[in-house]
């Protein structure tokens, strides 16, 4: 089976920038089976996705990025170039609540997601059973809220350990801290159960009941500093109405979330979510 | 042609409210057609609607109350018996903007929208022709911004003198005075281009453009006094993307405005729509 | 923890079915929860379900039996009373497809799905494992092309053994004898991978990708000895394009079947589903 | 305001094309405002739209044909290239329903719609007053079910008067003759009131009603000679229930059908529409 590298691009926006990337990659005989591009006209800013066949190439992974890089230095580009034999580390977060999990881990087994998962962790022991039985290691970190710092040190060792590329936050329910935030900026991925910027905080679905909307939400969103306050990958809604009480509401959140937050985690595995500023560029 | 009779109710919940009510109609022979009811757990409030076909009662609209109002009394029902015989006067506000108004008058010719429309009021001269054009009285009641009340007594002039029973604001986008909110309360139907509660006030899509959100939305609901807070009636969304300028949601958005106010105000117009505190019950 | 009864009565529609079956729930002191009704003017039947919580009543489900049934044949009523602390009995049906599976099951642990899960039925071997980790039995039943019959009978053997109330074919991918459909008519809910009555038969995602759709679906309906054409319970759609492959089609079919499915399950379960000739009433 | 170049290309997939096309720009000094492209894996045909700023060019739209047409034929391309300020000749065609009409010419109005519109033909004249309310031409063509080749050779020489680029069905509810499909292949978009493939025909909502289907749908296509079976463009649905007659079905419908029918042809003025086979490609 073929493989691919993916070549993801930013860059102010100038006459020639596609030429000159496409004239590269033709000029090493690579064949292209995607090709994206976003030009921001409010920012002027250029965004682009190859995705190349990576045996179409003389090259390797490092090769191409050692050619390349004078025409990313020309451009002003910020740049990745990645290759898929090489699948991200994902470590994911959960506390009590299991659906996102379940379905994330039933989608990580169908081959859905283009991943490896070297642990999950939470602050709660109830999900161990499910987790082990995926055969995946499940560390559990009580949170004291005494001493939060203690736990999040342990979380940051084990993420470190796990050589993560990206964070889940699978309904984890805990604030990290700023500097784990930072640390691993535009690579923490959360789900929020309400229709951002609507209900951030907690219980936004009791929020949602009070409030008598039609619709509920879920957003999936790059953690930042300020809470529910990061780049949005993606959203949906499901509508309901007066029968609902606040447990229905809940229930259908689920569905929402899981659904979501999927969908942003398969586009950030890969390389589909481009940042820009406090919002993203999605190549879905 | 049949017509009807609507029974609408609303009172504190207990045993035997149906039976009593289903009793009195069956009693009299009459044929429902549609029945709706609602128990709302948490507040321990009952609702329910029903459709009777007239010709199969003895009983006359005024009659049918007056043989109802024992009932009503012993169950503390707030409730009113309509005639689709007499259907509402809806007297249409209007700003610049036509595509909610088109929308309507559509829907009004195509017998869509069960209601006589009296007049349409704008606070710019722009949609005389088209109102016209369907045989619609048109008045231009210019807001000044020094004199607005000046504006507001012709305006409330015109609905009194138009003796409408339900003001539709499509996108009006002039905040009514409280005594006119008041006045009217639960009688009153705003389209807000945005999912609310996220995007009140001021230019919404533009605000959705900037935080990145990937669903637009629109919020039908009656007016308060408190700006873009009262009760919902209906909402629905449009997906977007980064492709999207703040126009194209601009765009996008007149579309959802335009279904979820014809749906809301339909729902109203056949008295489907309860209000239950800064909530309501919607039979649809 | 309440427990209720649930009345489902379908009837030819006449005056006074409801203020006969409300007469005589308040008339034991019964507390309504949930009441829906419907008229279908066509045919002129008319269907309603009422949910009474049992503890308002002096009567146990047997005595509630008693005392309705004189009422039911006064009304020629097909109905039935259900109590829900005798949850239905569900055996599942499964192939080598376990996402279907999968989902039920965790809505079956978190709640969702009021019913038992004596046994899990498949023609293959390849879900045992999952299947017993949620502690249920699973029974390989495989179907040798050139003896179906004893095949069949064995797994209605089973079906008998488990008692079960309800069979859920979740991606069995085989075709139920008549004789099976015949004895478990209305019982039996199939998920179909297209939107009927587009695509059926075999392979519709391939059917859907070769004639171009923007729209892919999934069908909940009961099974009838006519392939695919069976009651429609629910149905839902997921948009695709030009940029999706036929496994990109199957992958997002997979995530429409399970929510199909899910609900069509959840509704029947909880007595919402009025089959009406080859249609169904839901009171979702 | 600046006006665009499009170029829309179609040709065998291989490498090296997106790098000469752009290449070819860039030389010119084009910029780029919006470009897509897509690789049919299946097929190995190879598709892209890129919209150019005119006036970045020193050429007019002849002067880059002639330049472009050695790379054209190189690559085995079909191509054409659209000049934004010489918008497309759009000839309606419609029945006695006014609902696509009203909602293309409010779109026109507001300027959703990049194109002119030259006439509007129907084989009734009710709606005559509506469209030359907007200033556009009606012509009243009678089909005489004896004698439709007379009718039809008078559309046709109307559509060729009025130098229409496209025919657009805004339920028309006749069926083109061959010739005619023939003659204007690619360039005849109608809206069938069903989801394709359910329902082709007559009376799809009533075929949908009696088939108890969940869902209802309408679909934008070219018009081939086979009866609803050309390329789609859009799809889209609604929910019902069984609450909903067919009428209601109806009314739904209209909502369904306006909505793709307006984006299908939107799509289709900005060349964002590429025929492939009986499917389509849309740049949307």
């Amino acid at each position: 089976m073929s493989h691919y590298y993916r070549l993801v691009v930013s860059c102010p926006d100038r006459v020639g920038i596609v030429a000159r990337v496409s004239n590269f990659i033709a000029g090493q005989g690579g064949s292209i089976t995607e090709a994206n591009q976003h030009s921001d006209l409010t920012s002027g800013r250029f965004f682009m996705r190859y995705e190349v066949v990576a045996e179409s190439l003389p090259l390797d992974a490092e090769g191409f990025r050692e050619a390349f890089a004078p025409i990313a230095d020309e451009f002003e580009m910020q740049w990745k170039l990645t290759d898929t034999r090489r699948p991200q580390r994902v470590a994911m977060m959960v506390s009590k609540e299991s659906h996102c999990l379940v379905d994330l881990l039933y989608r990580f087994t169908a081959g859905e997601l283009d991943c490896e998962i070297p642990c999950v962790i939470s602050n709660h022991d109830d999900l161990r059973s499910l987790v082990e039985w995926h055969g995946i290691p499940f560390h559990h970190v009580p949170v004291d809220p005494s001493d939060k710092a203690a736990a999040f040190a342990e979380v940051e060792r084990l993420v470190e350990e796990a050589q993560a590329d990206t964070v889940v936050l699978a309904r984890y329910m805990q604030i990290l801290p700023p500097a784990l935030c930072e640390r691993y900026a535009g690579r923490v991925i959360n789900i929020h159960h309400s229709f951002l910027p609507s209900f951030a905080g907690a219980r936004p679905y009791h929020q949602a009941y009070e409030r008598g909307v039609k619709l509920i939400g879920a957003t999936c969103h790059y953690v930042t500093e300020e809470l529910d306050a990061g780049p949005i990958i993606e959203q949906d809604i499901q509508r309901v109405s007066h029968c609902h009480t606040a447990n229905d509401l809940v229930r259908f959140g689920r569905d929402v979330e899981k659904g979501v937050l999927a969908r942003g985690l398969r586009w950030h595995l890969q390389d589909r979510v481009l940042i820009h500023g406090n919002k993203t560029v999605v190549f879905a």
